[in-house]
């Protein structure tokens, strides 16, 4: 299955409708930067609110929150300080800089066209770096994270000891990274600040491969659970050649973006490489103790697990943005997210402003709103607030008409099917909830 | 009513508990960074949760998530960049930097002792600053966001459009923001990386005075719903000459800290400044059009409740955290957190490892878990685990013994009065909802 929607149908809805605004707008932009709006935040919500209960409510999972701002010896631990680089060229005529893995044979600049003006390209380190404290020296210097894992890594006797945590359990964390991306792009997908949900799983060492296997499989029916088309969803792994530095086995999930296939989730085997490096750096004993097993000490290897939030969301914008019947006429534009994700569950809409129906409905939406996030529109025509509703993902309309007045009962509508449905006012609550899910105390 | 606690106890429990751990403390830490473990980190979500559902469920007030990164302009703009320093001088003769207004009269440097060391006091912008971009030169400085709320400002218009919003109207968000501090310190109070939650209201000029008093209420009793003790909170007006640069008028709500009275949150009226200041640099016209009223141009008037979660979560462990009976033998240590903002709703205890009661329990704890984060806990003396339990504020431990394979039933205790009640299981659920409040599905 083909998303429908091209990628400018997507940034263009999304900034219609209040889903993603670029960063500073009103200062032309700040390249790669992107702010979501009223109803992006809430989607983005609820997908991370979705990936931390299916996460830290298993059982055999504890959160994390760590720093962004992190000792600058963890990154030399990690390989990041040396290792996290894009080789570069610049160009002596226009300044350009280029990658040098993106550069056509034959040496003339990609930006300006001039032959022989390349430089031997030079490493170029993707971290972000600033200065804590008081005084300006390079001593002071400290990186934005590039991932959230090495908050995980350095924190696992923390959490395993005052969590009296036995192998395997997995700690997890959502939270913002940084990396300066030579070339940023396709909307959300590359970006320099970007939102990571990522959880290392530690195993015995030999217990990894079948854990990776499930995490994998775990993994993959989540992303079907949020209502991603599965036709629109592949596993890649990696060959040897292209494993990152931590990495004994890696699959990508992958998503069919307008642009292409493209990496929304990494599953990863880490091995003991971080917990190694991070013992050997600090000098302190990282080692689990097994008393189940006379005290023997080890090293955790790891599966992790990483996904990119605002690719998720990206992912479920690109799915669910379909144009209907566009042949003949107006066409109809419906966003298909699924209820678990959409932002606005439900909207109420009285057919008119007459004082009568106003008050029927704003009862009826004080009790919907007591449960799930819904909105109140009594503004234009019955069909242009369909219309709306549709474009951000409603998926239930509840319509208040002149007859309700009388039998004391709403049109419930279907986003998708426009199937409408006659439901008495007492029961509406019942009957949203089996449409949509218990949903939560405001 | 003064915290029992003092801030030693509190850094104490957090650590050995897993609220809070020294960002990268294998490494030694980095100076006045934290990390959430996985208690403080569902404390910390629960509170950011409830702040945030008490602002988008209202009906008047828009989410927002806008990005750390923004425009130069942006600061240029809001006076940050000329305005946001601290006045500092430095030892010629020990190389420290102290803040001018923390000086001693008589000019003796507060580091070394020195006569006569210290120069003159420089201005010392607190933003943090990084560069974007592949080329590492000066104008590609950008600065991590001092304050989340200018990302509200520069998105006014984006969202009053998009959500066809009329005053008076809010946009509220939550995010990580950046200080250089000079002096950080008192735990997770004063940081360089922390977590605001701020809520910018747009109203027309002169309805903010009006405003302003009814957010100082709702805050004020937003507080109270969340535990926190009356007589730990206090208001304090700032002023005249204490006003930042953009308020005409501020009030504080403050918590007893054990270090002092510190600020939580400010109410402040910062009346169209930094909508006409973004309107005047960005040369964008950012007036609201009363369509009410003749379609009347102006600039919204703001009023801003701007809170610290970190310090909301650090006066709410301040205030929970007590020791009983510590006069004679061995003190009680309770976190009396409320059920509202508790990690750990309830705890599921088997009095014993036999087989017959661990699958009683299991099926409880299932049925609790379905509904609640709880906990499982087989290990130790019953006692030990509801000392555990009372340490880190769950509110209720449901205990199985022998007797709960006859009659089928638990005992339901309480963390503070220790009172216990025998729950038959198939009401369980029913009687800690009555208990801790509906729930979440998992």
């Amino acid at each position: 299955m083909v998303p429908a929607a091209g990628m400018e149908d997507v940034v263009s809805l999304a900034k219609r409708r209040g889903f993603v605004f670029p960063s500073s707008e009103i200062y032309g932009g700040l390249a790669s930067c992107w702010d979501y709006g009223p109803l992006g935040a809430e989607l983005k919500r609820n997908v991370q609110g979705l990936w931390w209960r299916s996460m830290t409510r298993r059982g055999d999972v504890e959160g994390l929150d760590s720093s962004i701002l992190m000792h600058p010896d963890v990154w030399r631990a990690s390989g990041h300080a040396e290792g996290f680089n894009d080789s570069m060229a610049d160009c002596r005529r226009c300044k350009g800089r280029f990658r040098a893995d993106a550069l056509p044979p034959g040496g003339a600049c990609p930006g300006c066209g001039a032959e022989g003006s390349l430089t031997e390209p030079r490493d170029f380190n993707l971290m972000l770096a600033t200065r804590l404290g008081p005084v300006d020296d390079p001593a002071s210097a400290v990186f934005l994270r590039p991932e959230t894992a090495q908050g995980i890594f350095v924190n696992f006797l923390n959490v395993q000891e005052t969590m009296r945590r036995r192998l395997p359990f997995g700690i997890a964390q959502v939270g913002k990274a940084f990396r300066n991306e030579i070339s940023p792009g396709n909307f959300t997908f590359r970006t320099r600040e970007f939102e990571q949900m990522e959880m290392q799983y530690f195993t015995a060492p030999g217990d990894d491969r079948e854990a990776m296997e499930e995490w994998r499989e775990r993994r993959w029916r989540w992303h079907l659970d949020n209502g991603v088309a599965e036709g629109n969803l592949r596993l890649r792994e990696h060959g040897p050649d292209e494993l990152a530095h931590y990495a004994a086995a890696a699959v990508d999930i992958e998503y069919r973006f307008p642009h292409g296939w493209g990496e929304m989730e990494g599953v990863h085997r880490r091995t003991d490489f971080d917990l190694g490096r991070h013992q050997e750096r600090s000098g302190k004993r990282l080692a689990y103790v097994d008393q189940l097993d006379g005290n023997r000490r080890f090293l955790p290897h790891v599966v992790e697990t990483s996904v990119g939030l605002d690719r998720c969301v990206l992912a479920l914008l690109c799915d669910a943005l379909r144009t209907e019947g566009a042949g003949g006429g107006e066409g109809r534009t419906v966003l298909g997210l699924s209820p678990r994700v959409a932002p606005v569950k439900a909207a109420v809409l009285p057919l008119s402003r007459k004082d009568a129906l106003t008050g029927l409905a704003r009862r009826a939406f004080e009790d919907v709103r007591s449960r799930w996030r819904a909105e109140f529109d009594e503004a234009g025509s019955i069909g242009r607030r369909y219309r709306r509703q549709d474009e951000i993902g409603t998926p239930l309309c509840v319509t208040i008409d002149f007859d309700s007045l009388d039998d004391g009962a709403a049109t419930v509508r279907d986003r998708d099917t426009m199937a409408q449905e006659r439901v008495p006012l007492e029961g509406l609550v019942a009957r949203l909830e089996e449409r949509l899910g218990p949903g939560a105390a405001p």
